[in-house]
């Protein structure tokens, strides 16, 4: 009991990696909403690994079937089933792991909770499970921006000590994804110069085999004012949980996060003024968040992902019988999983606000019939 | 529709701070638990404004009354409601405050969500709110520590530009509230130096009619390993989501937290061993959770407090009908919340692990009568 | 965990019959309602005991204070929160009743569930536990007239052998209530004859020492086409649920339940025809819902209730310790609550139609802002 | 938003009948729990249609694959992902009715509520809707026998005009599938002679072109005493939830029902006793519950389904333009659906007591570790 997310644009996931399959079942998602197989495959597909040199190379099709809640391009209104097919099970890369907790990864803790685990490839815990969570988004996505006009946008902005500092309110998503040449961005960072730099943290990192970690700035842009529920469904709550809740992530901030924190009042706070007839704010410290609310400025948090628990230099860890022993990993893992985290972010806020979008209009809505 | 949290330990709180009461109802708390009125009111006291220089002068007396769900000190398993009345109710403080919007408050965005607003004293967005929060997380802090023999402590870590970095595994409560000569230590920092010059920053930010902001650090030691819901409800998402729902609160992070990201892997990853029969972790960069699951380490977080958003000095901003107008708070106010926030974040920490724990304990339990 | 109810419109109850108060919060409710305490009180005094012969004559005031969510006469969208102290506390006619268990009443179960049971007066099994509904309901049946039209009617329709069967469509609420020459209608039939009879039937229960039950039928008007969520929250599978909720119900029936199990389709079936604009039925067997969904016509649905089981007749049962036992109640006891529970239905019933409102609300509301 | 059922055995259904697929995702049962696939589809044949000339000839596999949350014969407390493929998808029968509402089905309620439907086959409204619930109603139903050794039947009671009374206590379960000499139980009634009658009353009802109804008793025995949770999702209140969101469903009893309303409480109270340790009641007109927990005696209830909407013979309706029409249906239709109701209802209940059972579980665990 813990994989739903969602009080009306509900969605539940399911899934080990190396099972029959992983997906998500939408409960709550809006009738005769335009939707097409292809527009959540997309999605995938950004989230893939297997498309370049930083990431593993398994060749994962994962290719998305709708099993319910859909005819003739639009939504029925009852649950939407998307399924993914698990195919490349090479279980013997982990046989050997069955007896030994990896360091920092799940297999001690699920152990300790269940009594048992799955014993190939991560199981739940494996990045695998964010299949659902991407097709899922892919929906949500398509009912903020069909509806509300609601744009999502995701960027790396750290790896290892290589940062950059862009303005949230101008990165397009056609950067993230491509570079000016138009070659693929691999790294998913916007600027070109910090991305070639990146790649090559990266490349040090698996030659050294070793991992490395980073952040990821996300933005949503578009967002009318009045959505977030308060005391403790508040905006920022329901995306710090959403965004915790991703394999890897250790910290959230939205606005001016840790560092407003040492500033003045006087400094921090955002000044209202009137532009036309719209209230908005000169600055935004407040992230597009006020008092749980928003405010309609542009949302914008940071993430924090550690290093890949997966490394192919020797660790001390333990047997799952008391012995001590050394592990160093085999088989294929990525080196860093920042890069590949960009749309997962996009699909966890787009859930976040579909879902309170729908928990304000609610309030809002009127006759009985559609 | 937000002022609800948990699924099995179920609070839900409710009141404006200036209507009649504050409260908070538990649904969800297992029977015969022995509790007093005293130890939730302990808490109370420990979040009340007024006890010194540096924080609001109100005099608000928050006696707790329990009015359902408990007998001759022990619960009975039925809803514990808890209520404390609103007594300081100077609506005039704020009645120039009706037509314009303060800056980086909840005035705005309320009005644009629910198309009015309380307009004394913040209503809901006021900080008065969390007196629920305090006095449910008593009673899960109780059953925490009678059941599982859990201990929680936070304490201040940041003031502005005075920060102190202390092992979360050793700083003791009784630091957190009073300095060595036996003082109460009003900014709650365990190491009396620092405190001292956070005392002096806050002090200052007053004397400009200014306001500051600040870091807390929490800790929860003694969760056995299993706690924890995997994919959604993670122990650590499940804390972010808890803390960024505070008042003021901008950013969480656990273990090595956005430093974390900047490591690589092999200097990361926390290694296993074996301590006597128990599986520990040589570090803990992993903040007590691998998995979204405790591994019985102790859990660390820290957190982001924005300096308070109401200041003396003057500030631009705009009334509800559309003229930009100059405001200067008057009235009383504290120029920096941190302080105050420790017992709330340890409520907080409380209701997040409350809940967890039974949701742990529906898998484990077992025949039908108590 | 028991005592919420509601997915949009949630409503959280309290309360002991002998503790400090019983209570309810309900969050959810959206902002600027027109509410009034005494439109909430006027619902509590149709079910309050003591204004007749035929009912308990105990005096409990009853009053309820609004305490959140209220500012002016108009709702705030935050948590409203009402309370009704306990004022009729004579335990004393309840301590003997500690160490038997009553036979048809809770004290066994409780005991057997929680390991302990509130010893006065029934505790939360006791019907003053509905207090916290009957207020609730108020406020959701303001909500549904409100913005909706909606109009909700219950009666009795048997009392032991005394029956009598109305027409769902026509039966008014003020003949409910009162006899045609102006006097109180004390059992709440509609039917002036059958009224008579069924006040004779309870008079001749309580001259026995004994108790009976009975029926009520419950209607709702006006409800749109398009209300209750397939495929577990159906209309009908939610108010079943709020009506097997209370006290002494044992059954639960919509259109024509039992009794159109025994026809053919052919006679069951409701034909359809256009009723100018509107697509109608010709019968209304259904009872208002076709595949959970509410298809315009009125809603009814009809419930039994067991007779009391406190009686001064002397009954076998067993103590606490193990011995068996003879027990003859004391004190003051309805011979009959069927006529009570007609307000009760009521508000269970706004109280399922409220949050099906809004849920369906949700797929249509429009913009952010209110 | 309404296909989910449950708050710790939590379960999530989806599936149009002419979709991909129908099936189910399980989250919350607890890990290490016996299981086969063979087992949760023993009771998917025991839903299918085509077995008899009682009901309808489709030929449907309802092969159930289990995706995820199982290994090597045990569940790992991870979601369950139970899937069965739609394969005998023959739209054409449907076609003519795109433009007719079919009399007492949820055509024009669907349409009202979402703004389309499902143009085959009736969509989330068909009976095929009922594979996730009794896919999933496997799994509870292992792990209530599994931990706790409750049996549940249940079985036909009443077929039109033919009725019969059988004692809840001793009904068994081969006795509903299978006749005196072996042969199937077709219409699952235990009584051989009421069976025969009740087979000659379909039979006469599919001649005819028309359908018939009938009552459908349920029984769990073994329930200890303390499942349910007051006050809203008593144990009663659960199971007439789950009850009434059958399709069909149109009335709920339990204990005494309808008939006990008419009783005196002198007559209808159940004496307590002891036997040996156990504090026992002497009848069972509560029906295994009181204050809506159960009290250890067998829980039984009664259900009616009316007369399947569809028939062959001519009706009066609209079409979805306007017009009025006549109607009859073409194609495989059931005249009676009540046989294949006893294992959905059997079902059905495993999902109410699981969840309790849980939930009062969740009170008593102990440690955190599994």
């Amino acid at each position: 009991m813990g994989s739903s997310y969602g009080q009306v644009f509900k969605v539940t996931t399911y899934g080990e990696s190396h099972g029959g399959a992983v997906g998500v079942v939408i409960d709550g998602c809006p009738a005769r909403l335009p939707l097409g197989r292809e527009l959540i495959q997309a999605q995938l597909d950004r989230r893939r690994p297997g498309t370049s040199r930083l990431v593993s190379p398994r060749q994962e099709a994962d290719q998305v079937e709708i099993l319910s809640g859909w005819q003739d391009g639009l939504t029925l209104g009852t649950p939407l089933s998307l399924l993914v097919r698990n195919q490349d099970a090479r279980s013997h890369d982990y046989d050997e792991l069955r007896s030994v907790y990896r360091p920092s990864h799940a297999d001690y803790t699920y152990d300790a909770k269940y009594g048992l685990r799955a014993v190939s490839g991560g199981g739940r815990a494996s990045a695998r499970e964010t299949i659902g969570r991407v097709a899922a988004g892919a929906v949500a996505r398509q009912l903020l921006a069909h509806r509300w006009g609601v744009e999502l946008v995701a960027w790396v902005t750290r790896i290892g000590e290589v940062t950059v500092d862009l303005d949230p309110a101008t990165v397009a998503a056609e950067h993230v994804e491509s570079l000016p040449d138009g070659a693929p961005n691999h790294v998913r960072c916007p600027d070109p110069a910090a991305a070639a730099a990146m790649v090559a943290a990266i490349e040090a990192a698996r030659r050294d085999g070793d991992s490395i970690g980073g952040w990821v700035v996300g933005v949503a842009r578009g967002v009318p004012a009045g959505w977030g529920e308060p005391v403790f469904d508040k905006l920022e709550a329901e995306l710090a949980k959403a965004m915790l809740s991703l394999p890897a992530c250790k910290g959230f901030e939205i606005g001016s996060g840790f560092a407003g924190a040492t500033q003045r009042g006087s400094a921090h706070n955002d000044p209202f003024y009137h532009d036309g007839q719209r209230i908005r704010t000169r600055t935004n410290r407040s992230g597009g968040v006020q008092g749980g609310i928003s405010n309609g400025e542009p949302i914008h948090f940071r993430l924090a992902f550690k290093p890949t628990a997966t490394i192919r230099q020797p660790q001390e860890t333990v047997t799952v019988t008391g012995e001590s022993t050394v592990l160093a990993a085999r088989g294929r893992h990525d080196p860093c999983v920042v890069p590949r985290a960009v749309p997962i972010v996009e699909a966890m806020t787009a859930l976040v606000l579909a879902d309170l979008a729908l928990r304000q209009a609610a309030r809002l809505g009127g006759g009985g019939g559609a």
